[in-house]
């Protein structure tokens, strides 16, 4: 188990472990072009380098999972890193300030009674492994950045896990978004 | 209306606007006696130099407030640096593991239906003003530093809503406590 708060840097980087396939502005201003990527994290991701562009955000509590999901996750989850795994998507986003002027039941009424995140999340699980960094307190560019890690005959349904979310009404509320794809 | 999320920084520091009346250990480890603090907001916050001691935090979106609670609070509550309000109170809390390893849905059960933290607080508005700072995702040594001012002669009414919610179902999680009391 990793340590929660955990800092990752996702730094852009000559010597980073997955090698970018493409990066794609979805909503708002995209990000620029690089080669490879590096996952930082603790220590080293508080001291990484600015070199093309980096990324930084931290892991935190859950905010709007109760407990029946929260075991529902736990028992299906998987690690990252397996050695199947060798495909990866990172994800940031931006949400408006209509978003983050609601208040809390407000934003989970839309998370999940209307846009159901965590059941259809819970769909593609364990094949797609994911892991949430909080960036807006942090000060910067992207409030959430989202990484996913699942095995290259897991590509078409990954494809449908993004489809089905970017098609709910949270997704509304979302300004800026990079899909950023990734393979090792 | 400030900017959200606003990083501030508590710096114990000879030029500050406030002048430390006490530092009390309410539970764990306290902080080293200072004589004034300065409250440093935006991006004077995030360059301000470690002086006998500096405590960083950040403004958020409401975690737990639903919609009707939300109004209520913002129907009630007081601006900082009122000119009749010369007291200030920094309280700097740490909760357990056992409290951020609960889901969302017990949290909140225990903040307000079982400790009523939301509606304790409405009831000192608008005597009390207070900004909440979130600390835990900073790799801060506390989870939150909530700042409250007052007039001296609401001195008694602030003593009485600390003392209720240090009684509170919640304040069980509560491990690290610091109470610092300063005027201007």
């Amino acid at each position: 188990m990793m340590p929660v708060p955990l800092h990752v840097a996702f730094a852009a980087s000559p010597s980073g472990l997955w090698r970018i396939d493409r990066i794609t502005a979805v909503s708002g201003e995209g990000l620029p072009a690089a080669e490879r990527l590096a996952v930082l994290e603790g220590p080293e991701a508080q001291t990484a380098r600015v070199g093309v562009w980096v990324l930084r955000g931290v892991t935190s509590n859950s905010r709007y999972t109760n407990r029946q999901e929260a075991d529902a996750l736990a028992r299906h989850q998987a690690m990252l890193l397996r050695p199947q795994a060798t495909c990866a998507a990172l994800i940031p986003i931006r949400k408006t300030a209509a978003w983050w002027d609601m208040a809390q039941d407000e934003r989970r009424a839309i998370f999940e009674e209307q846009s159901r995140h965590i059941s259809i999340g819970l769909e593609y699980l364990p094949a797609v492994a994911r892991r949430l960094h909080h960036s807006r307190e942090l000060g910067e560019p992207f409030d959430f950045l989202t990484w996913f890690e699942y095995a290259p005959e897991h590509a078409a349904a990954f494809e449908e896990l993004v489809r089905r979310l970017r098609d709910t009404p949270e997704w509304r509320y979302v300004d800026r978004e990079v899909d950023i794809r990734l393979r090792r």
